[in-house]
């Protein structure tokens, strides 16, 4: 076994605080990463809270992994001991239903293995990123361009795939307007690739304070969505609303933007169900429809397609003693946009 | 003005009786129909009891007309006098927005104008098909032919519009697996046209008595949803679930039942809004989607496609006298599968 350091719950009532355990030994088809960086998403803390479902403790969250390769097992053929490389919110999957097949492991039909918090087919439990080390298999490791800044390439294996894979998955680009409803982690990377893939892209927000840091990165318009005059300006004019905000929203004003046809893509998760009037979708033959990440071919094509136009997130890097306080400031939307863990803090 | 007679709710509180009113006379590009049959719509019900928003009364309902031409204004050019034709759920619209210019007059952006409970461009209520006669601008009258048995022919004015769309947006078709929820007037419909169109069709009903009429309308299989070992069995197994139910239902059961990328599409409209688990949408990139009617250019295609495939509905001809009974039997479930009243008995 391998002796791993990391960042740790012991409860959903403790916070997090180190931990030593031990990661499997390095099998033939196993990468070892020494990990560099690990961003901090929105869902590790609802995790760690048992916000959605009862969690397996301790849990050492975090699935925006970047690190460098320092062990390779011997029938290793992807990566070799000095390559960047990435782990995202997955670590296996049952690799033989239709959709494992079709390299879409997130939508896995039986066993999908996330990086924490879940188990692998050895049945014991998964450990995340805010860790020094961990061990992969490598059909379940990502390629990472040196070329771009690591820090910032990690919240791509997370907010960077959820906002790419429904993009392209409903081929959103020229010709069409797209809304993006909350300018956070995910947010700003959805801006960031709709400009990138041609649409003409709309910041919703409820904050006109973030007009400027919106037009920064590339938003062609802002709405500000308390204001009913705005809102009213913008009746029946997008193709696309990609929705990344996570806590319980109302859906009627924003299904009143869509163009007819239109499509409202749900890439946050309250935890309450949306409520929905057959009228509002009716009267414009509208959809509601989610996306759940990326498979593991996708995620690849992502991170080439940043590296080719030199896209990554922006960040703020921090301390993993901070982390507490990065949490507070994330639940305020004071982030701008992702905290990522130094791990050379551990 | 043309005197009309015709049954009519004064109030949502009475029942419908006898009423005499007048029709604007025949304009220029108006067609004027001496009614033979109008089909029973949920819908009809709905709106003289005020289900769905205030009405207009007196209310003269029916949105499921067919009859033959007597009079043709001076430009008509598509009738002559003598003609089959019917009139569906619109007698106008604005005409000029992009909606209505592509032929989607259902989802004319600015003024759609409703065959009954609504007002037209002049200002003056509109009247439907419980009525010996209707004035109707040919642009919104439809060809019916002769080759099919006319009261049968009603129902798809409503009905068959309403299910014929959706299939026909979304595509549905040779190695499709679709569901068709609820087995009523628009149900048998879906199962009608899913079969014609090559789909492998699958009725999901509360009430096993109904599998030997689904079959014999040609589904290919049956579910009973309160079985949970049938609905576990078809887990993850639709391309599209078409759902004409309009009383207040969960979602969850049949969102379950969708493929990866499946489409649930709302026919029905329940007045609560539907609640949906962003994690049951997420967990297989599945959409929620709703469909209203059918445009006339699309709602004629319909009629010729029925007219070329001996497609109708199945139907039961009653007194106009008999209407409230109808209702009761139809609130029921006990109709196979749409009332359609002869206005003989007018």
């Amino acid at each position: 076994m391998i002796p791993s350091k990391g960042y740790a719950a012991q409860t959903p009532e403790t916070n997090l605080a180190p931990w030593n355990f031990e990661r499997r030994d390095v099998g033939p088809q196993d990468v070892q990463i020494e990990i560099l960086y690990c961003g901090v998403c929105h869902s590790d803390l609802h995790q760690i809270k048992n916000d959605w479902f009862p969690g397996i403790f301790p849990m050492v969250p975090g699935h925006e992994i970047v690190g460098r390769i320092s062990k390779t097992g011997t029938a290793v053929k992807k990566f070799t001991a000095g390559n960047l490389a990435g782990v995202g919110c997955l670590v296996d999957s049952c690799r033989t239903c239709n959709n494992c097949k079709e390299g879409l492991e997130q939508y896995c039909l039986t066993h999908s293995v996330p990086t924490y918090n879940g188990k692998g087919k050895d049945g014991q439990p998964t450990y995340g990123g805010y860790s020094n080390n961990i061990v992969v298999h490598e059909d379940f490791v990502l390629h990472i361009s040196e070329k771009l800044s690591l820090p910032a390439v990690a919240p791509l294996l997370c907010a960077g795939i959820t906002t790419y894979s429904p993009l392209r998955y409903w081929k959103v680009g020229k010709g069409h307007k797209l809304a993006v409803l909350g300018l956070g982690g995910l947010g700003h990377m959805a801006v960031k690739f709709g400009v990138a893939f041609g649409a003409e892209v709309t910041v919703l927000s409820t904050s006109p304070s973030k007009e400027e840091a919106a037009k920064n990165l590339g938003a062609h318009n802002f709405v500000v969505t308390t204001d009913p005059a705005q809102l009213k300006a913008k009746r029946s004019s997008f193709d696309f609303i990609l929705d990344t905000v996570s806590a319980k929203h109302e859906m009627a004003p924003y299904l009143s933007l869509l163009k007819t046809n239109g499509i409202h893509i749900c890439v946050g998760a309250p935890p309450e169900p949306y409520q929905i009037s057959a009228f509002a979708l009716m009267m414009g033959r509208k959809s509601v429809a989610a996306s759940n990440i990326g498979g593991l071919p996708e995620t690849q094509e992502m991170l080439d397609f940043c590296a080719a136009n030199n896209i990554v997130s922006e960040i703020e890097i921090i301390n993993i003693k901070d982390i507490h306080t990065a949490y507070d400031r994330m639940v305020k939307g004071d982030v701008r946009y992702r905290f990522v863990i130094d791990m050379a803090t551990l």
